[in-house]
């Protein structure tokens, strides 16, 4: 039962919003207030295109959020428990944000542009309140705002090659999370290698919004002779994959430990950050959850409204958070979010969803390795 | 051209969703990271049943902030401008909530419920982690948190009927904004006067979440001898009544000023709050932009899906923030968030907007006067 999104000035639209309804967008979300596009109506064209191909994608609506000023680098290492070491200039990192009860607020990318200039590249919760709530509390010298920078992704195999054309050779020796300020005929811009998918890529991050339909142009331009059409953040391949999506994985009190995110919590660092006595007794008790992959039989799903609860043995034992049918595993697959207890590497669950009933297994991550081709 | 709205794990259903959709919801949006009908596909409808009848909502998306503990007063004073007083257990307030520099962060309802918790009803931004960070970093001795609370709205002239036969004749003498503790065949409830409408009306906070579908038929049966039906946060209404969407008609940078919430700032109170050395330089300086009221010709526009470029005599003046066709009025209006010194009554604008041009003019709010019946 599809519905139609209402459409009005309380959510903005991304620069790139005009064209990406022209290349046929169909389905919309609303991201950080935000409207964004996640389907162009040929769900199995996008993912073959992602795999096999490159696909753009407008993702404006992963914010920046960005922290400037003398107490720049310190907030930033106040805000994450992620150790950024030395943190060079033009290298991102994915960082986990959490409050103060060691609680996932969001898992940015944080960029370094400058010695004392840093953007946070946000999934969908008001991180710049949060910032800048901790920030003017806190007494550190900084500005914290939104700056006019809206990211395109370029994703799949063939990215690097439409990415070279557009920028030169130089994008092909760019680090995976390492990025550049530079210019595209004058279009202010940060080209990154990064985005959320593991078939490769670029994020360029737009920096004047007035510019979103001529980038959009130029990018489509040079992705045509590699047949690259319009796409958005994939739901099945980022389930195969194991790439977390922020507040569909997670429930609200949900800690970094629960999503795997042990190595990026730095509990023996010397100076002090949020959250971290919380982390350090959640480290010690042990998460009392945590995500899981997922496979399950039965006809192929596409997609589920909300979570599922799970049951093992008839108890209940959590939720199967995101499910869709895999075509490269060739089965329905999913993460789940499950009591530790129930968590173990062959655990088989039951639940239901839209009216049927399933049998599943708790089995490794990611749920399809990397470099794994779609069968004919 | 209408687009398919995403339905997936990451945004929160309401508990009445499933009601809801049975209702025959056929718009949505997404709040407070949380799906909500905003119509059922009939505009001229609703609008009439609001106006004339009686209408029931789905607001759960209206999310609370709990405070509670021993420091939760202070925290809340601390929270916004406005001075509380004395601020009653029983009686809800219009509580402006402004960042350090004096930006408008969301115009939240607060509720006193006990000596020492508070909720915090809000519009579309995360004043959870604001809240958080506030009383983490300050050293407030409370727990913020977001209950299980969801309300429902019962709005137009014979809501109260309705509502009586439900919880019995104290409900006619509730004030406005006052607000009581209560059940409902043992569903707990919060029944408030209050709602997103000039309308007069009720909302019912329903305080358990499994039982959305339970309290949604009761409530729908009640109101069945007064021809209720469904409805949503009227966006023709609330522009006649000159009712602020929070996000629509304000910018990131927006002070209370600019949107005519003087009486609420309280730049006299002897104790601090947020913004307060910010919000008194703008109060000397006066606001750069207000919010005003506008009327223009033409044949009726429905909405508009972004704000429209305004000018006076060529110059940029600001921005036509929403639109509508007011039939009791019987003129196109909107609200246009322009610099001061194009706001003085009178003042004749223009601008475009879905390849029209039109002509309008400044003009007193409200745009409809309350008690206006809408012409045979």
């Amino acid at each position: 039962m599809p519905y139609e999104i209402a459409m009005g000035p309380r959510e903005r639209k991304s620069p790139f919003f005009d064209r990406a309804v022209a290349d046929g967008a169909t389905h919309m979300t609303i991201y950080n207030q935000m409207y964004m596009p996640v389907s162009y109506g040929d769900s199995a064209a996008e993912y073959k295109r992602l795999l096999e191909g490159v696909s753009m994608w407008d993702v404006a609506s992963q914010r920046q959020v960005e922290i400037t000023g003398p107490d720049a680098e310190r907030l930033v290492r106040y805000l994450t428990p992620r150790d950024l070491k030395d943190c060079p200039i033009g290298r991102g990192k994915y960082v986990p944000i959490c409050d103060h009860d060691g609680r996932l607020l969001n898992d940015p990318v944080l960029l370094r542009l400058e010695e004392q200039k840093f953007w946070l590249s946000i999934a969908d919760s008001d991180i710049l309140l949060w910032a800048r709530a901790i920030a003017k509390e806190g007494g550190y010298d900084v500005v914290v705002h939104e700056p006019d920078v809206s990211p395109l992704a370029i994703q799949g195999p063939k990215a690097t090659d439409v990415v070279a054309d557009l920028f030169g050779d130089w994008v092909r020796d760019l680090k995976y999370f390492w990025f550049k300020e530079t210019e595209l005929d004058g279009i202010p811009l940060v080209v990154a290698r990064s985005g959320w998918s593991k078939q490769g890529g670029y994020e360029l991050y737009l920096c004047d919004g007035t510019r979103g339909s001529t980038l959009w142009d130029k990018v489509k331009e040079a992705g045509a002779p590699y047949g690259m059409g319009p796409g958005a953040p994939n739901y099945i391949e980022r389930l195969e994959s194991g790439l977390l999506s922020f507040g569909a994985d997670t429930l609200p009190d949900s800690s970094p430990f629960e999503v795997g995110f042990e190595k990026m919590i730095h509990l023996d660092r010397e100076d002090d950050f949020i959250g971290k006595q919380a982390l350090t007794r959640i480290a010690e008790e042990g998460p009392k959850r945590k995500l899981v992959g997922i496979v399950f039989g039965g006809d192929p799903v596409t997609f589920n409204e909300h979570p599922w609860v799970a049951r093992v043995d008839g108890h209940i034992a959590g939720a199967i958070r995101s499910v869709c049918y895999s075509p490269r595993r060739q089965s329905n697959i999913g993460l789940a979010l499950l009591e530790t207890r129930f968590t173990e590497l062959g655990t088989k669950l039951e639940f239901k969803g839209d009216g049927r009933s399933f049998k599943g297994e708790v089995v490794p991550q990611p749920l399809v390795k990397p470099g794994t081709p779609i069968p004919e």
